[in-house]
């Protein structure tokens, strides 16, 4: 593929406008919305441009939405207004928050009066709300209706309807009083009524919550889709699996370029410059070498211990890699296990008390495997010093590593970001005041 | 929940079995499936036998996998066969490979025949194979017939069918030569040909190929399900999203594990023992705590220089912990960008070309803000070495941190296991080298 990238790159900087077009005839869509993740967005207008209007109106609708952001930026209102013109609205109010307003507000203006209506109404919803994500486009299953019925009515959806697998059921007030699958409509009996047919009490979504609760909770009941609703259960929208997974999938891209400190990447990683790379990182990185000078002031503390047995400088990266080692397994596992609901913040104690005897399981073992060679190398004493350190730093980070995740999910941060920095920080600082603190009892300096 | 948890366990304790009952009564079929995952194999066992019948069987179908496993294991012959029945091939094959043989081996031949040989058919493929996941209960819909007629087809579907809505179409040998999707069965009028209906190329997946390829082609795609078929082309199961979205999410939980070196847990955090938890950790932490003793050894070399100047140790927590850092946001990076298909194992050249730039960048951006700082802390001179130290490590570690990964890849391994460990310690052990060797120079000693 990346391969593909460069035979593209290269055509579009010879502007050998036959050879480019030959070549996107023979690439399939998909591949064709791969390759333009990684390509800058003048390159991804150009191509646009060179396309048959209809293979572009059909590539535009399975494109990224980072990708589309680009596009609709770099083209001329017309065009960009057709393209725009082509998505649903969840898809329009998703790229609305994006794009800067003097771009969207002349897109939003050249829609029909019934897509616009429907695009504002999504983006009236907070930001990261189900609201923002579901389709609006769902029909009801009228609840005193006979099987054969609602499936006739199912027949004459439009073709913009989300889904007409699950289909919510509801009352004269348009409140949601249950679901029924299209396959439970389709094997049943015409003659039978709804709502015999339904199942109740429906897995509802509420439009005010937050998008990634609700993602997970279609991911767990293992739904094709379920009926959003507003704050009087009256039927909304429609999440589907498709709309959950991408939540998810989102979410996972930040939480793992923020767990080491770096902010989530806007395009594919090729299509991103070398000084976008720099400056979604550096932000981290400063602010952890601003925390780790504490870690000089501990050892400046300790410089005529140091200065009197310059062999306990040999076991300091290993002690501190040990200590956050095991500290980031702890944290890893507190944020997984909190992610899938095993635990809660008020399990707290619970935790906590766990991970400190894992670690002081952890110190002992180590400390019993580390002692012997330790003393070859460096005599007894010292490696008492060190042994003793070990289980000492093991149980500090399990505790500090099981803490700050369930601290920062009680103070409202994301887990995930916040952790690795500080547990590394609070346990090399802590651990290193361990070492030194046993060194002067033991080796009686200082 | 873990309040809940706790109640269970007391009561469970006390064996005040009527008190149980009346609790597990009022507690919602998925929460008592999520409670037990908390629990042990023992409490399991006695709460299925106190469930009523009808209520034991509706729960065991949303069981977790593990949970399952442990009850089967727990129960005697004749109400494990029944549960075990109740399944479907493909959770039935899922589980034969996890549990004993001599308790499987009982289940299966207690199955119908029709049952045993599904579950059998299942078991032939290799593990982690798509065709192990799928499910066999699967319709094709002929590609000569008509709308009408394929949608009478559809309704006769027996009940284990696992999905309609995407319906493989089949000429006369089973070959899948496209899809059709209920929606447009419904909508079409029924003297319609299937053939003018069905999308082709149909995406398909093969059952012998690896689980984790196929549930992403699947999520992709966007596919509420996909055919999987054998090496012929032929239909023999089906993918859907919900398999997909389970393959997935246990792969994540994996990986996350991994990363830091654990073994995944098999069951819930708080239902696995802390002795466990020992386990599932220790291995890694003495294969690190074995692999820094490399940096031991590097300081050991350099004590002469480090007695002559003690200053130099307190900056090497920082100077390790920057290149820990910037190696394991490249490594993020790249493990990432590998996973959603950005970039391959060929564009390692082109790759750690970009991330050596940012890492140099990263350097001397670091390098400039700690230069004050560290003079007005250490002298001139020292912090002249911490800061060429500074933008030679930036430049090391996101080298390293690139291309490990990079080649676990090509060498078959796991990039997100090996990667984190391995960066370390090659990032600790030179790091440490150009600090020294940057100080002898600098400072005209050693």
């Amino acid at each position: 593929m990346a391969a593909e990238v460069d035979v593209l790159t290269d055509l579009l900087r010879e502007n050998d406008i036959d050879a480019l077009k030959a070549r996107m005839s023979h690439t399939p869509d998909r591949s064709l919305a791969r390759l333009l993740r990684q390509l800058g967005r003048h390159d991804v207008r150009t191509i646009f441009q060179l396309l048959p209007a209809e293979r572009a109106d059909g590539l535009f609708q399975i494109l990224d939405g980072e990708v589309r952001v680009d596009l609709l930026t770099e083209l001329s209102q017309a065009p960009a207004a057709r393209l725009f013109a082509l998505l649903d609205p969840d898809d329009r109010a998703w790229l609305c928050q994006r794009l800067p307003k003097d771009v969207w507000l002349p897109l939003l203006d050249r829609l029909t009066p019934d897509s616009r209506e429907a695009t504002e109404r999504l983006m009236a919803y907070p930001q990261d709300s189900t609201g923002r994500a579901m389709s609006p486009h769902v029909i009801g299953v009228d609840v005193d209706q006979l099987a054969g019925a609602a499936l006739e009515r199912v027949r004459q959806a439009s073709p913009r309807t989300e889904t007409i697998y699950m289909l919510p059921v509801i009352d004269g007030h348009d409140v949601v009083v249950g679901v029924v699958s299209l396959r439970r409509l389709v094997t049943s009996d015409p003659q039978a009524a709804v709502a015999d047919l339904m199942k109740t009490p429906a897995v509802v979504m509420r439009a005010d919550q937050h998008q990634e609760e609700a993602a997970r909770a279609v991911r767990e009941a293992q739904l094709i889709a379920a009926p959003v609703v507003d704050e009087s259960g009256r039927l909304v929208g429609v999440l589907t699996v498709d709309d959950a997974m991408r939540i998810l999938s989102d979410v996972d891209d930040e939480d793992a370029a923020r767990s080491t400190g770096s902010s989530p990447l806007r395009r594919s990683y090729l299509a991103t410059s070398v000084f976008d790379l720099m400056r979604s990182r550096i932000g981290w990185l400063l602010i952890l070498i601003i925390a780790a000078t504490l870690t000089v002031n501990v050892l400046d503390y300790f410089e005529d211990t140091l200065a009197e047995v310059v062999t306990l400088a040999l076991f300091v990266p290993l002690l501190i890699g040990t200590g956050g080692n095991a500290g980031s397994q702890s944290a890893t596992m507190v944020v997984r296990a909190m992610a899938v609901g095993d635990i809660q913040t008020r399990d707290l104690r619970r935790v906590v008390r766990r991970e400190v005897s894992t670690g002081l399981m952890l110190g002992l073992t180590l400390a019993a495997f580390g002692l012997l060679p330790a003393a070859w190398f460096a005599g007894w004493s010292i490696a008492l010093v060190v042994a003793v350190s070990l289980v000492t730093i093991c149980v500090l980070a399990t505790g500090v590593g099981s803490t700050i995740p369930l601290l920062a999910r009680r103070f409202g941060f994301d887990p995930a970001v916040v952790s690795a920095p500080f547990i590394s920080t609070v346990v090399d600082a802590t651990g290193l005041i361990v070492y030194f603190v046993t060194a002067r009892i033991v080796l009686g300096i200082g």
